[in-house]
């Protein structure tokens, strides 16, 4: 069914995306287009992409499945150029790390007769830099890829095709697939994915003025302090994004770790600090 | 020189202790006590020790180094009762978590002329889990090793010997040696040790709370999510005594920690953000 590929943005994702694609069999064509033409000519040299496009819009017009793989806000700005060029017989995906903006997005300008389709998607993948080099053709192996399922669209059937036939690629990447509704996406990874980060984000910076100085020391903390602030390398641009179109469940996943933190620190010596190591005990049960 | 350790807590670090110094080359004696004696046979038949004994003190007696392995009340416990039975010709030292009150127990129990030697000492290596079988003989390998140095005590010819002797030893086990005082140790380590393991244990908890009912929904945390909460295994046992022997630079420590949080939370959609990220990044530039 689908033949051709267009990925705009190729950062680490997006890059990654193309290898997998080739490494599990895709044989038609990919093209690529990046806001920085270095980045998609490495990620063509790497064999992601066959070809890379000038023009973003008639790259898409020409392909099938158009995977949007840039920053939320970049992919909200695109979509509103995309519903303005692409018919049924197009499919868009993307991998922003929010759903519930794109999928009101999705609703207002695509799934709809004589408009293309929109499968809001979301991999649970990524390191703590990004770029094309660091592309990964087992980036998606073992990892989930979320799709938002909320309903009321009517799509073509060209593009019900297309959308079970993107689905059966992201599973041929390696990748386990979960749907779920946009509001709960949003929820869920603000906990499970946001919270940790900006933790590591606090942490890091707070240990920069704490302990920055005396960078020998930081070997004294060994691999607990090295796994508690890897992420601190995460790059602000994907993170600024993130934290505009998420901000009421974040800031609430923030104070209810703040509260707990402060329960902790005023039970260091009760037997409360006990009841928090044995429920930190039981997340973590094999 | 050193002929004869005793090794006191066969637990992970008592009995990757034994198997390091196998590894390094020792070719004296290790006897091994432990309060579960089903602990101590398994670091026998794991090669850690070459005996069980059944009697702590009589073992401590007829070693020339004691090595205390067990979390920190209980080197404290020991350190009375080692300073009553042992002489000159005896060095005791440990590896216990927190430094300032074992010290100052060395102060007054050893290092002066009758006395044995007390040489403080602290690994910066574990896992999240403990016990005998979870011992490996490369764990000390390119960690840091710490000893305090606080001045103006005096020792035995033969003790200074033992006491080169077995910074002999751990540096052949792997590690890397660093002399701080006491007070700096149980500062520094609040930060980059006793801190992330609290920041990983309310994040476990509050996500068990939070997400714990979902277990499969804990996949779409991936790697970060994982290594964010690996420590949130440690045990409480261990850390009992450490929240209790520190609890004023590590209340200090989650204090600075929840205000920066705050301050993250209030800045999610201000430029503020981007200066935290800058300086987390910072932190873990190469």
């Amino acid at each position: 069914m689908i033949e051709r590929i267009a990925i705009l943005g190729t950062g680490l994702l997006g890059t990654s995306a193309g290898l997998a694609l080739r490494k599990a069999g895709f044989r038609g064509t990919i093209a690529g287009w990046n806001r920085s033409p270095e980045q998609a000519e490495l990620a063509r040299e790497m064999g992601a992409l066959d070809s890379v496009a000038g023009d973003a819009l008639a790259m898409a017009k020409e392909s099938q499945v158009v995977l949007l793989a840039t920053p939320v806000f970049a992919i909200l700005d695109w979509m509103e150029q995309l519903a303005a060029v692409l018919g049924p017989e197009h499919l868009v995906t993307d991998v922003g790390s929010t759903k519930l903006q794109i999928t009101a997005a999705a609703d207002r300008l695509f799934n709809r007769p004589e408009r293309a389709a929109f499968l809001p998607g979301h991999p649970m993948a990524g390191k703590e830099r990004g770029g094309a080099a660091l592309g990964d053709a087992d980036l998606f192996r073992g990892a989930v890829w979320l799709f938002t399922n909320d309903t009321g669209w009517k799509r073509s059937p060209v593009a019900e095709e297309l959308v079970r036939d993107w689905r059966g690629w992201v599973a041929q990447m390696g990748a386990k697939i979960i749907d779920l509704p946009s509001a709960r996406h949003d929820e869920l990874v603000a906990w499970v994915s946001h919270l940790p980060q900006l933790v590591a984000t606090s942490l890091s910076a707070l240990l920069e003025d704490e302990v920055g100085e005396a960078p020998e020391l930081k070997d004294v903390g060994g691999r607990g302090l090295r796994e508690m602030t890897r992420l601190g390398a995460s790059p602000f641009s994907m993170w600024r994004d993130i934290a505009h179109t998420n901000t009421e469940a974040i800031a609430a996943a923030l104070l209810a770790l703040e509260q707990r933190l402060a329960h902790l620190r005023e039970n260091l010596r009760t037997p409360e600090l006990r009841a928090e190591f044995d429920k930190a005990n039981r997340f973590r049960r094999e």
